[in-house]
């Protein structure tokens, strides 16, 4: 595998993303996907909604997109890469917390105790997340995520985080984006670490990123200049229930079109599937253990359980990474 | 004044939404606005961000304009009219809570006692918003909200709200929208309130319309059919500091554009003016009274005291209702 360049996975997002409306042009817009049941159902979808004059016919601004982003835009293993980001920031901050040693749940990260870090359960979580998510300016923020997408590597594929988007989601959205929809994101992510990279690797604006929030304080920097303080306080948790409501919030439309790949996502796929007219609801299955991961039901993370069962009762589109997708990530053919 | 037509501030209001770029071409994009000092300020300033090989040049997806609604769109005289549907809501309600005639501030509302009212405080207010804001779906308010639009009328101009939209400003929106920059709407108003007519009214679709917002609860109607309850718990104020914080949280990206009227705009103003390169910060006077109100310093509404003093120390432009519009509303020559 290269790593000449540091950011491959946003130059090649970047061209198909800029060329969406061409590439149609010149043949197949969803080359990464096989001529399985979801490319022809995704097709069908969008030919159906933008065809002007038939009863099916959905106006561009109506035409809104939403997609989870951990497992769905990009991988999610062996954990969330916004955990990830906090562990290295936990490292980082250590040298100034030399009390850290002997504190829990620190003590575990420090030492790369998981049994113990597991142990610390949801508290030991909001610690480590409080450390590293909060009590310095949104900007300075956006900074230290930023240096860390730039040196931090993953501990599989040995590459930038930001390579681990999905090829085919890629495709998906400038194809969507070149047929008149709005892409959205709606994540349990906090959107503040999501702004980083969405717009560079996704083509997604910031301004179309929905995820879950801290609260943020308008004061004064010593400087004179104002600033915005993020606190150790949660404002909005989009996951489950709260994906339907932060799309309602946030967005104020119902998607005609949502794409998921856990239990997280179910309420966002419920919440498309219950407006008029045409819908397309869908679901990535991770069952590619060679080239990502395979998991599911029994999952810790990105479980696929009461979705999966509402996906098949209900039709909606299941997409194998094994079987429906030929490539998965960007550099897979370098 | 006519009243043939419901909504003619929203024909008008389309007709001039949907032809920003040729009207460009035909001379003046600003016919309401007199040639005064705020217009050459605004004029300027756009063509000096949209001019490519500029130093002062912005990239499309950085002009983000954010507006005010109550008194910079439209009026908010003699009571915000969020807060006159609150009251006309309390009195269709009043018929199936016959307690109400004994309880305040219900019984305030119901004999038109302005005096017990204002007395009943913020813990009236607060009675008054959850009696007519929760308890129903998002759709049922959206329905509710609409139908108070078609029928309401303003005390003073006895004519749709709607119709008190300032004609200068949809001007405005539609000559920055035909100049590459993304509308949005920042107010403390509620955000569900105001997305009702925001788009029909100034060509802001629902996804750029940042306001309060309550708690909602998703949950399954009887027809097995998802919803969201509105409840009775406030998610976010987007009003003074919370505009830097909304606009942060909602948006994601700092506007270079802003235009407020009053002291809860100032935080936005001084948010958007703390960024880098070129800047627009503007503030609506109202000093006509003849043809809309005038008030400033000491208004209960619409107060306008400490912001105008910054505007006035950091040379921000101010626009004088009086001076500087030679209309006001869309429907005055009629």
């Amino acid at each position: 595998m290269t790593r000449r360049i540091i950011f491959p996975a946003v130059a090649i997002g970047a061209v198909l993303l800029g060329s969406g409306a061409s590439l149609q042009g010149q043949g197949d817009p969803l080359p990464s996907w096989n001529d399985t049941a979801p490319k022809k159902a995704i097709v069908a979808f969008v030919e159906k909604v933008t065809k002007e004059g038939s009863p099916d016919f959905v106006p561009p601004s109506e035409r809104i997109a939403t997609f989870d982003n951990d497992g769905t835009l990009w991988a999610e293993q062996p954990i969330y890469f916004q955990f990830a980001f906090a562990i290295d920031r936990v490292k980082a901050l250590a040298p100034q917390h030399p009390e850290w040693k002997k504190q829990q749940p620190f003590a575990a990260v420090l030492s790369g105790d998981k049994e113990a870090l597991v142990a610390s359960g949801q508290k030991g979580l909001m610690k480590i997340m409080a450390v590293s998510h909060s009590g310095m300016s949104t900007e300075e923020f956006a900074r230290i995520v930023a240096q860390w997408f730039a040196t931090a590597r993953h501990p599989r594929f040995n590459r930038p985080y930001t390579d681990l988007v999905y090829q085919p989601m890629l495709e998906l959205l400038a194809y969507l984006r070149a047929n008149g929809f709005k892409t959205f994101i709606v994540s349990g992510g906090g959107v503040e670490f999501m702004r980083v990279f969405t717009d560079k690797s996704y083509g997604i604006p910031p301004e179309q990123i929905v995820g879950s929030s801290a609260v943020t304080k308008y004061q004064f920097a010593p400087d004179g200049k104002p600033e915005l303080l993020r606190e150790a306080k949660v404002l909005f948790i989009d996951d489950g229930p709260g994906k339907a409501e932060g799309i309602n919030t946030f967005i104020g439309r119902r998607p005609i079109f949502a794409f998921g790949n856990s239990d997280g996502d179910q309420q966002m796929l419920e919440w498309t599937a219950a407006g008029n007219g045409p819908r397309f609801m869908g679901l990535v299955h991770h069952t590619d253990a060679e080239r990502e991961w395979a998991y599911d039901r029994k999952s810790r993370i990105g479980k696929l359980d009461k979705a999966w069962d509402e996906a098949n009762a209900k039709g909606w589109t299941i997409v194998s990474m094994k079987d429906d997708w030929n490539t998965v990530f960007p550099l897979a053919n370098q």
